[in-house]
């Protein structure tokens, strides 16, 4: 790599660091934003430093927002008795594309995982609970993900809010859509079978 | 995609126009970007903005260089009687990671493409020409691409130079190293067949 002059190694470098971009990757994007014209690149670096800038947590769902609340808490036309609990701001934006959620958000921020040394009061959780009391909320949507981390965390809060007089739920795991049932996993296809449901 | 802040749109849409880089990975370089620390971002900006201003072409061979000359051709240990020509500085980067050349670079930035309206005078062929005449060449190596194009353009530099004393090679074409002979294409085979040479 030492064919390049240093301020193109520089960025190489740094662009190779982003999540899934290997070095070829990098070289190919660096040699194009030096084709590209400069004002295309400045408004590129600009959009960087601004989203670091802009981007803060959502008062209310501790979601991305430019501003003290996010559009989707900010919309009166959204059902705030419906709470649905994530655990990352991506996984907010996955169940708003599915537009099958008109209610709330609430974003633990990561998942229950003592093997990693997070516990309870290192995600949202009493957070959660303190909106459970102070707002009128008829139910709660676990959609923390399906692995052990986020079952164990879907378990422990719907345990915590045992004594609120609040509907909880879990969003439903099983054969994904357009599926073959001989493409699916065991473990996936017997949650299928468990949580069978009438027609 | 409203669902994000728009600093997060913009730079979803700004990252996603990069060649080879879709919506989905915009979305999740962005996220990365937004979870690393400011000075990362900041500096990537950086970077980004600092190889369009510093890079210019080499006066010499007309690569990617950050002074007048590329660090190719001010090095006096090359051998500057063979002169490697080739069409984008990409390509003479690829020459120098094979290791199997330790002359001196032309790079032509473009190839002979008469349906896009590009003749000789839009490629640095004249350039090349004044070279060979200033300068004790003993050999040039027509490193262009092996499509329409690269074909065109190698066999009209090897017409031009014909009434110089100099050697013109061409970079041999055939079977890649490592491959099978059952998916190597017909014309590649077939120019491995008329291009074979003794062992």
């Amino acid at each position: 790599m030492t064919y390049y002059p240093s301020s193109i190694l520089d960025l190489i470098n740094k662009i190779s660091k982003l999540p899934g971009i290997g070095e070829k990757t990098a070289e190919r994007l660096t040699l194009h934003i030096l084709r590209s014209p400069r004002k295309d690149a400045q408004e590129l670096a600009q959009s960087i430093v601004k989203v670091k800038d802009t981007v803060r947590l959502c008062k209310k769902c501790y979601g991305l927002s430019d501003s003290d609340l996010c559009k989707i808490c900010g919309d009166s036309t959204r059902d705030a008795s419906i709470l649905c609990v994530v655990e990352q701001p991506a996984d907010m934006v996955a169940v708003e594309k599915s537009g099958a959620f008109r209610g709330m958000y609430h974003i633990l921020s990561g998942a229950l995982s003592p093997m990693n040394g997070i516990g309870p009061d290192d995600i949202r959780i009493n957070e959660l609970i303190s909106k459970i009391e102070g707002r009128q909320v008829n139910e709660v949507v676990l959609a923390t993900g399906t692995n052990v981390e986020g079952e164990a965390t879907a378990v422990y809060i719907a345990q915590c809010l045992e004594k609120y007089p609040v509907k909880v739920t879990r969003i439903a795991s099983g054969v994904p859509m357009g599926g073959d049932l001989k493409y699916v996993d065991q473990v996936t296809l017997k949650k299928a079978m468990e949580t069978r449901h009438g027609v």
